[in-house]
């Protein structure tokens, strides 16, 4: 809905206030709306114009290489004559004035009253209409203006900046008219300032074909359909009705396969939806034998908050493309070729992202190496046995998907491992690959810890020592537990694995300084573990973590820490056989 | 809420195939996102990133003067480690590369160990966190990132740019932070692809004041409030978290009083209602000793539909003004100052929008002027005596206010022929002044009209005739009745004037031409054109016309007609004595 203003009433002027004090580089306000500053040579002024709420039309397309002037209705409403009269008496240079607009009854009169009087004053005044919304009329001369608004400013606009004489841009504007099409859908209504229900609507879940920007009818309301369909329903509506040649235009729809494209957002259709859109539409004109040139896929004439896109091609010829690919600077739309000139893409093949090769392993090192992999293929069976029962444990607390997160991460681990083959490596790098894999497969904070951890693991480990004792395991735990206690930020009672991975590697130090070996004191510092896991059932959940529902788990133990004294458990068992 | 996609949960990389065809001259797609092409001469990367969902967040800003790279997670989602490593690497000219973010746990532990990774491979990394938004915390380090990583990544961009060292560039990223504060409030939730409800609501009619741009927990809900209102609160949001100097940024806050500043819509608030919130910031600012420097108001950091709006100031030194002011060509921002350095403001001395003065008026017209006002005198007296009857009659098929309609643009006329004063006019000036006037305060179509007709019979009926004649009365009328036609565009057996004007003009002529004298002729055509207005009574309304109602109005005469009647036989009685 449209939420900010002081009196609707004064909506209109009060934006065009703002608006006018914002791009005071390039246009100032005067009564009825605004013009351009000037440049050195006088030009053709062409003044847009219509009712407010379509930003960046009308006013927003004011500059240089685009219009000279824009007149300002209220929202959805024609401005005055007098309010035309007054923008195209400011904005003339002294080589005419191009009044171009939408085609609406509105419109079409107060710009016709206000070309008669300036015409009365001897100022040379033209009149081009925009008639391009397909869907609106089966006659070319009945049919209203929406998105193709743009692409017949901007022929006019590039036209007038580039000097050419009023007869000119008269005929470049007719012709950029002429061989545009558009065809659009709406998904949901807008709501004036002021208004508290929507100005029309759109059935729940389904969209209006054809629907005009004001909410005018269209031809048919349609279920919402994948992006793939709506962008074939819209190239489609437009094909079928092609522009023919005439005398206006004599090459326009025939033999030109060159076309100006625009996908245009009505106000809530966001960006990635319109570039999601583009993606379906592009190979669908390619079939056609039409080439876009350079696309334009955005904002460029939107009706307040409403839901909605639609297609707009410009059938080129050398002529109109001059004026498509112009640079342009107003405040809604900026196009510079400049910028570019010098750039160049990076090479493909100079792209390399691909990891650094492993390391040549000691005889210690790939001697280790298996056992690692058998450690992990003892991960994998453990958490697939408990996959449910980590699940259930999770639901209390959190989304439930602990379980299932673990089981990705140890899935995606294996396979990397697989993929290592036969090469020689050490336990470092295989730590290392699995850590990558698990954090990208599994998803998820847990994933991502767990992930960081191995790899944090395989880095202290090496793969080159002499000897594999148990020194380097504590180093290897170490690395482990500060990277996710660096990493997580979590600290002991926030009931997450580290209640469980801290009391672990401090027992497991404990047993190693102490002399026990490092099987032995991996088995007395799982014991621990699997305690103090248990125990986070006890705990309540510090304020401000991240687990939203973390009060209903007390009495419950945390997911995380029982899945770690789990693993660790098994991987205890495993070294003492 | 969000309608364009094909598979919901490919929605994000679906979106980006689209982007990078679009802007396939400037950027390429790589293995977790986007790179810019590369100018002559290598820079610092600066890679930014983050979920998607945001544009033109964050991979609508990659391009010259902005970001080197961007990184693009799924929807509101942390991109991978992996992702980030690779566009990173892509991205990386042999300069070094600058991760940046906002503060949020998953970009920074996913950021951070790419970081770590691409240390390890000799490539100088640096991390600058965007912890902008004043509403998260009262501690500057623990912010969320909102709309300040515009600010702080286009530092960035414009130091890497410049040919900055990567110290140099980090230290004013920042430095840029440390002087960037946003405070922001939320109208509507927004929905992700494929979801039927939106992922948070926001009570009606309220807003969230500092909700996140995920839907974070804001401060409080407080009723929806005028611009103005919401203008202070913001400001005042900001100024109480003020930056002060800091050993990064010696003289921030205290001392500079020049600001950037950022109005940024979250998607659904449309550009029209951030100017006007502008409108009404900007006086907060110089009450506040504050000087915006080339203010941003628009869509710079959304959350796909969610509305909802919010303010940023960077306290500005030197150093960071070159950098804002920068020029930038992205996608989705593009700022080039050459275009406007040679345009000059239009003289507003220069801009002569008054009217021609009234022409010497002939002795005949001199003399008639007086008789035209007395007749548009009776015209007031007439339409305020029918008014509620005539809105009577139209609220049957339209919207009541013809009556009303009517009554605004003769009041309008006289007013305007009464601020003609005594200076000598003819009738032609009379009517074209009153039809102006009639025009302008009226509204609505049939203001327009009449408005059009009294200026083209003023016209026609001219200042300077020798006699003004039943030939001049023939010719004023006719004139009357083409500019009404021309512009209605209505036929006869429409249901509007047209059918009580048309019959009228038809008899009048015929009786001048039968030699009845004007004043006869025009008392028998205002007998016709009243019969006439009521046998519209009688008449189905034709399809297709501009009355949505009309088929209600069966059996009621038009207004317009009925008006048109009542009007033509008060100026006959009027003749006659």
């Amino acid at each position: 809905m449209t939420t900010l203003y002081n009196d609707p009433a004064e909506f209109a002027e009060d934006q065009l206030l703002g608006f006018a004090d914002l791009y005071a580089d390039r246009l100032r306000a005067v009564p009825g709306g605004v013009v351009a500053h000037r440049g050195p040579e006088p030009i053709v002024a062409v003044v847009v114009g219509g009712g407010s709420g379509h930003y960046p039309a009308f006013a927003g397309l004011v500059g240089p290489g685009f219009a000279s002037g824009a007149v300002v209705g209220n929202i959805f409403t024609s401005p005055s004559a007098a309010q035309v009269y007054s923008v195209a008496k400011a904005a003339d240079q002294g080589r005419g004035v191009i009044l171009t607009f939408g085609n609406y009854a509105g419109d079409v009169m107060n710009f016709g009253i206000a070309a008669e009087r300036l015409r009365r004053e001897g100022i040379d005044t033209r009149v081009v209409l925009v008639t391009d919304d397909v869907a609106s009329s089966p006659v070319e001369e009945q049919r209203r203006g929406i998105a193709g608004d743009f692409t017949v400013f901007k022929a006019l606009g590039a036209a007038a900046a580039a000097g050419a004489g009023i007869d000119e841009v008269e005929r470049i504007g007719r012709a950029a008219n002429a061989a545009t099409r558009s065809f659009g859908v709406a998904f949901s209504g807008c709501t004036m300032p002021g208004a508290t229900e929507p100005l029309f609507t759109v059935p729940h879940r389904h969209m209006g074909v054809g629907l005009g920007i004001h909410g005018e009818p269209g031809i048919r309301d349609e279920p919402l359909m994948p992006a793939r369909d709506l962008a074939r329903l819209l190239v489609d509506g437009i094909l079928s009705a092609r522009p023919e040649p005439s005398d206006a235009a004599p090459t326009r729809g025939t033999g030109a396969s060159r076309v100006a494209a625009i996908v245009n957002g009505l106000g809530t259709t966001k960006y990635e939806e319109l570039f999601l859109l583009w993606n379906e539409i592009r190979p669908l004109l390619d079939a056609a034998g039409l080439t876009p040139v350079e696309p334009e896929v955005g904002e460029l004439v939107t009706s307040l908050d409403m839901g909605g896109c639609s297609l707009t091609l410009m059938w080129l010829d050398e002529e109109l493309e001059t004026t498509w690919r112009a640079d342009a600077y107003a405040p809604g739309y900026r196009k510079q070729a400049a910028p570019l000139s010098e750039l160049r893409p990076v090479d493909p093949g100079a792209l390399d992202t691909a990891e650094a090769a492993a390391p040549e392993p000691s005889a210690a090192g790939a001697g280790l190496a298996p056992l690692v992999i058998a450690g992990l293929r003892e991960l994998q069976r453990t958490l697939h046995e408990n996959e449910a029962e980590l699940g259930r444990i999770d639901a209390v607390a959190g989304d439930g998907d602990h379980g299932r997160g673990m089981v990705k991460g140890i899935d995606g681990a294996i396979r990397a491992v697989d993929a290592l083959g036969d090469a020689g490596f050490g336990p470092g790098w295989v730590l290392r690959s699995a850590g990558r894999a698990w954090a990208a497969d599994a998803g998820g904070t847990s994933g991502v810890l767990w992930g960081a951890g191995l790899e944090a693991a395989g880095d202290a480990l090496t793969d080159t020592r002499e000897r594999y004792d148990a020194d380097a395991v504590s180093e290897a735990v170490g690395a482990f537990v500060d990277a996710i206690l660096e990493l997580g930020r979590a600290e002991i009672g926030d009931k997450t694995l580290v209640d469980a991975m801290v009391p672990f590697r401090d027992a497991l130090n404990a047993g190693i300084e102490a002399g026990s070996g490092a099987a032995r004191a991996w088995a007395a510092a799982a014991e621990v573990a699997t305690d103090a896991a248990r125990e986070t059932a006890a705990l309540t959940p510090k304020k401000g973590r991240a687990r939203p529902l973390a009060e209903k788990s007390v009495g419950t133990p945390d997911a995380g820490a029982t899945s770690f004294g789990l693993m660790v458990t098994a991987l205890g068992a495993l070294a003492a056989r």
